[in-house]
């Protein structure tokens, strides 16, 4: 059994690793930190795990969690991160992190968006952008994985085959996203209060979203050229999905059923992502709840444009799902190992 | 493996047991029967599906279905379940059925409610309620369960150890449940349209609604004299879940905690029935995706009145859920198996 | 005109108040008074309003308010208005007062819901209960009005004409009532976050709930004794609307028929009630964005049990509508007059 | 007053239509008529009305809705519009149609979106398009007004600014647009069932929706030149609101300040267009329930793209309040007449 621990174990990405991690067969849910929570039984806070996990929630002790864990996931508010991973690494332990910290390849990219200067540049030198699909030899080598943030899978998966095969112009790529409600994190705040979401949608962070630079650098690497776009993000009232709506200018004149054929063969032995056939495009409930994610696409062919809808659920394959992916990867395990299930549908 | 058949896979119970089934680690998925979509791949009607059970929907074979299976489920629209059950029974496969139709007890009763005579009396005879915590030796010897409504589990787990230890008077039992809009099944009708339900509640079939009868019969069992009670139903905008709030009058004064420890007695052994600690109470957001049935409870000191709150997942505990419990019992599982993970929450 | 100030004008009920307002052909509003946003255009906290009501919020100035006000609305957080409304009476202005402080009779019974003395019994001698349907010559004389709780008009005028009948009985009364979100009012906490209210239902404060005290004061006096019920709020995922079931036993047997014409009887003048025909139920849409009062009823004839069910808008006649109403009625204009509007159904 | 039909009163835009005429201080509906409901009282369909509006339904005459009616609005089925307008404009009364047949300026451009001819042409030549803010004066004089589609207004005045002062290229354009299910109208399909569209987004009709000519039509004009360009419509899981997000590059660099000078210069004179400040986007609760337009935007200095983004209620200024406002001009009133109310925002 892997030995597993989870730091920052009771906001959302965190809790919902935890409901993964009860359900997967060869882990052994070592040890549960949260801050806010400390010493209090998981089931006082979250009552749906009572008789499934009954675990009490610890603080953190840096060195014991690096001593008799396997793996280590965190998923601590932002900035927090940082400061431990080091720390963590210390040990035979390997580290999975929920933030931004270390997804990046340059220290330069990562200053530029965050504002501030790396904390630990070496470490982004040996961490991996932990894509399954992209970065899947890596991964199983890695000591520190970043898991992508949650617009990015969806919309570096979508836009993958059509770089990497050269299909579409560099430049004119339009990322447009929505994403639920879950994705803004066990929040208090009035913005993400019911009455503020239900009944309500908005447009944030137009041409400033972090998750803007992670696309671009993964993205840039398959196309094998700098691409620069445009992602905007919005808030729709359900809790689980995104779908990312994605626009680019095809190279050449070419039919949906043409596009998709390389996109059914881009995406041929990935259990994870399903392509859709000509005139069937995907819904968030047909990903929500599974790791998933579902790609459908439509040629405008007045523009020879292409238009890619990608769906994934924002915190199991956008969050503690690929993290546990990663982990199976390491660990030798069958990628589906624990996340292989269907969406919940209803 | 059970072989298994599931007859009516597509509606919403059905596409619920068939989601539970495919985690079932027990289970072989013989048959889905579809009459809508026979000849489809459930992919077609479920992309969910898709890579996890890559199956085609058949015609009903009653034959066949009888023939090579261990247990069959028949999740057909109301009326359709009783025509087949008689014939499936034929061979060595045992029937859950989630009709209403094997429900009872008395065909009296049933044909008073149902509004026509049954059509199969003498099977009523050997047909068992499929409520696992209080007729588990019965349904280990079943061939025929009569799964039990969605409203019911929730009413009857909420009052059991009330009626049991007989604490409250058997007159003045007044049960107001609030459900989820998949109890309603996949239907296109206006009532259940998305413009109609959300931002929208409202009572129905007051005084008329054909679980009362169901209730009352499990009840009056555990009683030991007839009870007979008010049931209204009430539809809330979301999917999943059942809120049943329970008034009963105290025979004797007592207080909240005095009650609950009646409660987390007769239920100290069964893993799905959670009882909260005086001063909580449950939400169905801590129940919903799970097949566990909470409880908590408060007392009005001024009118020594027990007010119950009961959750559960109409689909899971208050259906599919239930079914593959009683599948378990049936073939000497532990109770647990496929079905016992947390709730989604989020 | 009349020349209105509303304090507390940037909660829920009071940007519904301004809101209906704003659409009010007599009221010239004089001044919005929000401590949180003093000196801010309302537009800004609440974008709906530009163009609409381009008026900046102000600081609380006690003396101008009661000076050049007809009607000051005081919809400020609980334990706010007392320390103020004395003051606001001093001049001419009349006051209408949206929290609990002002709808008793008793200063003991309000000592014992709110847990403290009330710090100016002597204006309870003179305030008015303001449920309009029942204290109509009260309210147009009346220097200070307690606005109801958002629950309690929607059970008060649920059971009215059968106490004043005396064709229930007056034990064994029970509200079970169901809210939307708004009633929680404008605020950042956990327990009311779109993620933890959407697909949700949860009971909360049984037997605690202040409102049972004022629902116990207003039928009691219907009724000509002391009545004690049982009320059980519920949180339900939507915006706006209180769906209130109510269960009484009748003193005799009665058909539904019998008992709807004594209620189209006792509210055969009001506009704002409307009584159901036999078999027809209420659900909110049919009154969200409005301040009708819609009642529908059946007869449990097995148990000779009526069960009333009545909707309203928590925020329009739960609250900030029938603040207006009470000022028409006030300043002898037809009640109508800004809110006879029909529901906003969609 | 002015006397006005509805012809397909029933409907979603028909119902709201009503609503909006029943608030209007210069309409005296004369007749509602439905075909699926003639001879019932509109409150036994929409009981929402019950004292507010009570008037029976009724079936279609054609000579006596000619003969009486000032306006008359038709909102049927599509299809049904153009078998009867060219019938209702034989007397004195002016016709706002709500379907598609009377948007164009061109046959040849319907007959390729609408996939047949056009079946009165000749009326295309006298119809107008009925975005106010565009055609105020031919709309004062038309008979026959067709009134813009819902997805159309927002994409329209998103742009207007823009290339009517030549600030972005014409090709490039991209509209990504997210409705609510109002949009799709009243209707028992299962796609639009609560449980099929709650906690689900989809896009729908890629490169393909009728909208997308409306808008080329209509920016064209503005443009001074063909504007060909991409829309894509979503489902999100609420009611009321569009938003739609749009993207072009900009002819020259400028800051998201002097592209917003340049709105609200344009704007300057429209009750109905707000233009909010830069660093504030609008939200669909800050339209719902109004007439309003709402319009935010931010620049991307990367790639010289500005993203604008329009908010409308798709049945208010996307459909009901429109025609009225249509009206209005037709005969004289101020714009704002019955129409100019705040947000529900609750």
């Amino acid at each position: 059994m892997i030995k597993v621990s989870v730091l920052g174990a009771t906001g959302y990405a965190g809790i919902e690793l935890v409901r993964l991690l009860t359900g997967h067969p060869a882990v052994a849910v070592t040890r549960l930190v949260s801050k806010s929570y400390a010493g209090q039984p998981l089931a006082r806070v979250y009552p749906g795990f009572k008789n499934v996990l009954d675990i009490t929630l610890e603080p953190l002790d840096v060195e014991s969690a690096a001593a008799d864990s396997d793996v280590i996931f965190t998923a601590l508010p932002h900035g927090a991160s940082k400061e431990i991973i080091p720390l963590l690494l210390g040990k035979n332990a390997r580290v999975i992190d929920f933030s931004g910290d270390y997804r990046y390849n340059s220290a330069e990219v990562y200053e530029k968006w965050y504002g501030q200067p790396h904390s630990s540049p070496e470490l982004l030198k040996q961490s991996v952008y932990g894509l399954c699909e992209l970065h899947r030899e890596e991964i199983a080598r890695a000591r520190l994985v970043g898991n992508p943030g949650c617009y990015t899978t969806c919309s570096i998966l979508a836009l993958a085959p059509l770089l990497a095969k050269k299909m579409i112009r560099a430049d004119g790529v339009i990322i447009d996203a929505k994403s639920g409600v879950t994705g803004a994190g066990r929040t208090a705040a009035l913005d993400y209060s019911f009455c503020e979401c239900t009944e309500n949608t908005r447009a944030y962070k137009i041409a400033a979203h972090r998750h803007t630079s992670e696309i671009e650098q993964e993205l840039s690497l398959l196309a094998g050229e700098e691409i620069v776009l445009s992602f905007t993000p919005h808030l729709i009232p359900l809790k689980r999905g995104i779908l990312a709506t994605c626009y680019a200018d095809l190279t050449a004149p070419r039919t949906a059923g043409e596009v998709l054929a390389v996109f059914k063969e881009y995406y041929k032995d990935e259990y994870f992502i399903r392509v859709y056939d000509e005139g069937d495009l995907p819904e968030t409930n047909h990903v929500a709840g599974s790791n998933f994610v579902d790609i459908g696409l439509a040629v405008d062919a007045r523009l020879n444009r292409v238009i890619v809808v990608a769906c994934l659920d924002n915190i199991i394959k956008g969050a503690a799902g690929q993290a546990v992916q990663s982990m199976n990867i390491m660990f030798g395990l069958p990628e589906t190992t624990g996340i292989g299930n269907a969406a919940f549908y209803l």
